[in-house]
């Protein structure tokens, strides 16, 4: 294992004191327990966002705190849940007076810290589970589908929402619809490597691709020779379709996102196939994403999402945004 | 070779159709010849910036295109320079009157095309010539000092001065003056791999780095055994301090530059590392970047820039840009 890091207990430390050191104008950096909040701190009477899971997906989550999305994040060590006093302890820092959405991606050990933490707490919380991998039905880490890229939608939708006054149900009840109108495929051709442990997650061959990858590493459909782009934006498109049943003429938003080891030369070749897939099933794709947002360390490749759009989403996608990772309109 | 493409000789014009699809509200693609520019066409009175190289370093140069940075990008073929009739044809398409400047990076076949270009061309044109990298004083495709990641930063700043009229001399000098105030040293964990050539272009244990490493994966100052994050933040700071004996309470620019295959995660535990080793100096980081922005294909690895600040260059650095790849303000 080669990577840029110094003690292999030290790299998240580490990481996200750069982090926060590199956008201190955006961010406050909190270590016992470790969580992130927006410089601004917490803004009366507008409902607070707060997400988190483990380390290894930058620059999800602390990357996507700032005006116009979370209020919040709390890391995990990599690829394990935060605990429940890192989430009491964010949420208490960032609530408003108009309670605290949790945005929870579904894995066994997220779902129960989050819990933990909604029952111990004092404030109004509410939970969005996002669960948006049509790839498998359950997997190594979730009783039922993983919650992977679009969850950077929700938090970013929601987080408009919040914005401009939605109360903590309205915002709950967005970010649950906006997950319901998402899908997601992923694919590996290399794996990840997690710290900690030195060597890789899973063997891959030369010449093979894990179709339906999961962000962890975990398994997904199948083991198959390596493919080509549009043999890969067929079959994750095609999925994703299968799975939200677009009619004719719906307007998506298409993200393409990498894995963490995979240049923009080729996410940008994937994402002219993953369009011409979505133009040959008759959808008109109204917005685009394209680059690392949601990773899995060092993987190569990358996963396609679809989120089906509405005049309101999109207005909410449109909505200014500053964060490290996400920004325009200001 | 694995890699998310169709067939090699396509990687490009498919990789520069998605990127024109993504982005279709702030570029136009052109083939044949191939360059981008603005969407929004040349802006009468205002000196055109024109950059360009080989492609596999993106986002550079396509994804600067926009307001407040270039108004065009010649991209060649991976790691080969565009070719002059690509240069004139983009120069053409964007001279507003106020001529135009080329921002080239010091590569052998860069500056013959640019210069080729340059004397084609009916129009005033004057050039920058980059060569921020200060590991090796010549190179295997350049007479004197590699043009690197400071690249970024002389488009950003010049393209801000030229949005707020200044001629194209003044564009030229700022330019000039921009490199000369900027270093950059680059470390390489892993080769990149061409497509068209299937192979990585060196080989590199298992245990092992390249200090000083080109973004062509050239050779740089010594074959070392690997190093912590603080050992590489120590020497790439401590050469480009020699280069550029910045005094005490400086204010700088510290650029972390992914290579392309190396994770967030990493890279900000980099900047960590190289934040302190500038405060150990007595430099005032006064702003920053952390990312992917003048990569080497699937290189692992990362690059170390800074840039001498003052009140201007800092208010260069802070103007509105919005481009695909670097976008605030707007």
């Amino acid at each position: 294992m080669k990577k840029l890091m110094n003690a292999v207990d030290d790299v998240l430390t580490e990481s996200l004191r750069g982090f926060g050191a590199a956008h201190a104008d955006i961010v406050s950096v909190h270590f016992e327990p470790m969580f992130v909040t927006r410089k601004a701190g917490p803004k009366a009477g507008k409902v607070a966002l707060l997400s988190g899971g483990g380390s290894g997906h930058e620059p999800m989550h602390a990357g996507f705190v700032g005006y116009g999305m979370l209020d919040a994040a709390c890391p995990g060590q990599v690829f394990t849940s935060p605990t429940p006093d890192q989430m009491l302890a964010a949420a208490e820092a960032i609530d408003g007076g108009a309670g605290v959405l949790f945005i929870v991606k579904n894995y066994a050990g997220d779902v129960m810290n989050f819990e933990m933490a909604a029952e111990m707490s004092d404030g109004r919380i509410a939970t969005v589970l996002t669960n948006d991998d049509v790839a498998v039905e359950t997997s190594l880490h979730s009783q039922g589908r993983r919650g992977v890229a679009a969850t950077v939608i929700v938090e970013k939708m929601v987080g408009a929402a919040a914005e401009k006054g939605a109360d903590l149900d309205g915002c709950k009840a967005l970010g649950e619809r906006i997950n319901a109108a998402s899908g997601t495929m992923g694919v590996a051709l290399t794996s990840c490597t997690v710290p900690a442990a030195g060597r890789p997650t899973f063997d891959i061959g030369e010449n093979e691709l894990e179709m339906g990858v999961g962000i962890h590493g975990e398994p997904g459909r199948r083991r198959v020779a390596m493919m080509s782009a549009d043999a890969i934006a067929a079959e994750t498109v095609g999925a994703i379709c299968e799975d939200l049943k677009p009619g004719a003429g719906q307007e998506v938003l298409l993200l393409v996102n990498g894995m963490g080891g995979t240049p923009l030369l080729e996410l940008y070749g994937m994402y002219d196939a993953a369009r011409r897939q979505c133009e040959a099933r008759g959808l008109s794709i109204a917005r685009s994403l394209v680059g690392n947002y949601c990773t899995s360390l060092d993987m190569a490749g990358c996963s396609i999402t679809l989120t089906k759009l509405d005049a309101e989403l999109r207005s909410f996608w449109d909505a200014p945004v500053h964060t490290a990772a996400l920004r325009w309109g200001m």
